[in-house]
């Protein structure tokens, strides 16, 4: 799927007065470890914390009146459970939000002081989806994945957008694998804003489900979810794999201690707190640097959305 | 003393290409718990971590290029010796950097990376000024003052240009006062740029000579420098007093509780780590809710040099 720059421009102005165009920052010291020029995409300070807040707002926007009065449902651990509650807030649409028990209690409160419609579940995706369906049954509600869905996708676009606009000369950008709804989105705005730039995931080894299917060009699963990095535990999906497939030629996969290394280097180097999701893609320029060496690389911050008093470093 | 929007237009581009358009900040929490919009300017991203390098650069953009062969010399207990040690590198220019034995550590380094000319001195200011004028006598080298400097505050003044361009709307800017040249930049700017913002200094009420400067209409002298904002214990000068006695109406000073408080809550809610000086503004917002009640606040965020591994809360 190739979508044009026109379209692009499209979604990107209709969101522009929701969404904060988010900064970004260098640092020399990180270039310097790095031996690359580093610009760090920071989504850690979009709205609801993340760059989720793209994905549901632009969602919303594309729902018709009808399904506008009834209101949404999502099942999410975190994230975009935040952003679909107060992106349909600033909307004035109704949203109930489904969380697994296991999601970090952090993220569980975020969501309650925006909304008070936050139904717990068990943690298996199984209970999430039954949970979801019953209460999108009893309410006439319209779902909205997290990641699996094409104006999700088309939201998380504006990120790399963003970022190609303002730096053209971008060598590579590299960009965090969970569910594949924002590498899909980044994807398809760096095919359509640049001809040099290419995008590269990264995901943590303990769920390198995208790595995997990337390699036998069909979806496979993730055996557990154990890794620090909550945002990331989730599958792709029928809707933005196929995207994935047809842009994306590599991936890096990344160990745990890699992970939390490179979040402790950002926030001692760069002073700001990240979670642990969101500082994959930096352990991925870390972990190769000979690839990125004195290349322009842009790394997307997802989120900043971590408890600061439980830091694992 | 005015300096017209031309003037401040022309000092603005000249550096322009030297420093960071730093970012704004927005929160939704924090304008909850103020009950006003604050806006962030976050000079904690400029180069070398304070506002400082702004100063640096310009003071030395303007020395006359047999002055630049010589070189150039400071004494700081901190932000501007990074600045300083900095811009100087960045103009291929040498400096020595005079720092007093009880400046932080964590700030020694710093400098001590950009820098190998570090001379420590015994922490008061009548053997930083000795010593700082025997190496100047030595090498020749041009006094570059952090504060009391007409040309560091003309550097100061982008930070409050740059804000008013961005949110031409404020109603207030909150600036810490330590030297004074930051406020007395910011008093240049916001009169030139603004017909309805108004600039209020913060200082911490342990080193407040400011606040009584500005009631006594001269210079007050603070008895000790007990204050955990260590960028702050430095004096105003006979450079910008005047100044800041022409176009600055209040003072808030805030207690060093209500420093570390602000300090935290940036830390919970911004997820950015800054310096115990850089939160002074901020609790002045939250020390005088009533009076920014409503109303759209900018607050400079100086600087984030602070140790990560040694926060106070």
């Amino acid at each position: 799927m190739n979508i044009s720059r026109k379209s692009l421009d499209i979604v990107k102005s209709s969101m522009s007065k929701y969404v904060i165009n988010t900064p970004v920052l260098k640092n020399k010291e990180l270039n310097l470890i790095c031996d690359s020029e580093i610009v760090f995409k920071c989504e850690n300070f979009q709205k609801s914390g993340s760059f989720k807040f793209r994905a549901a707002t632009n969602a919303i926007l594309n729902l018709n009146e009808t399904v506008k009065k009834s209101g949404v449902i999502t099942h999410s651990s975190g994230n975009f459970a935040q952003a679909l509650a107060l992106a349909s807030k600033n909307q004035h649409i109704s949203s109930y939000i489904v969380m697994p028990q296991n999601a970090p209690k952090f993220k569980k409160n975020a969501v309650l002081k925006i909304n008070d419609n936050l139904i717990e579940c068990k943690s298996t995706l199984e209970e999430r989806e039954n949970t979801t369906r019953e209460i999108q049954n009893k309410y006439n509600l319209t779902f909205i994945h997290p990641s699996n869905n094409l104006d999700v996708i088309l939201g998380n676009s504006t990120v790399v957008s963003e970022l190609i606009q303002d730096h053209a000369d971008l060598d590579y950008i590299l960009c965090p694998i969970g569910g594949g709804g924002l590498l899909a989105g980044s994807a398809l705005a760096c095919n359509a804003y640049s001809n040099k730039c290419e995008i590269i995931g990264v995901e943590p080894l303990n769920v390198n489900d995208a790595y995997k299917s990337l390699k036998s060009k069909k979806i496979e699963y993730n055996l557990n979810t154990d890794t620090i990095a909550d945002g990331l535990r989730t599958n792709l999906g029928d809707i933005n794999f196929p995207i994935i497939l047809e842009h994306i030629k590599s991936i890096i996969c990344v160990s745990e201690d890699e992970i939390i290394n490179a979040m402790k280097l950002i926030y001692n180097k760069l002073n700001i707190l990240i979670e642990p999701s969101s500082a994959v893609a930096f352990a991925g320029v870390l972990k190769e640097k000979e690839k990125f060496k004195r290349k322009k690389v842009g790394v997307i911050l997802s989120g900043g959305n971590v408890d600061s008093k439980k830091l694992p470093f």
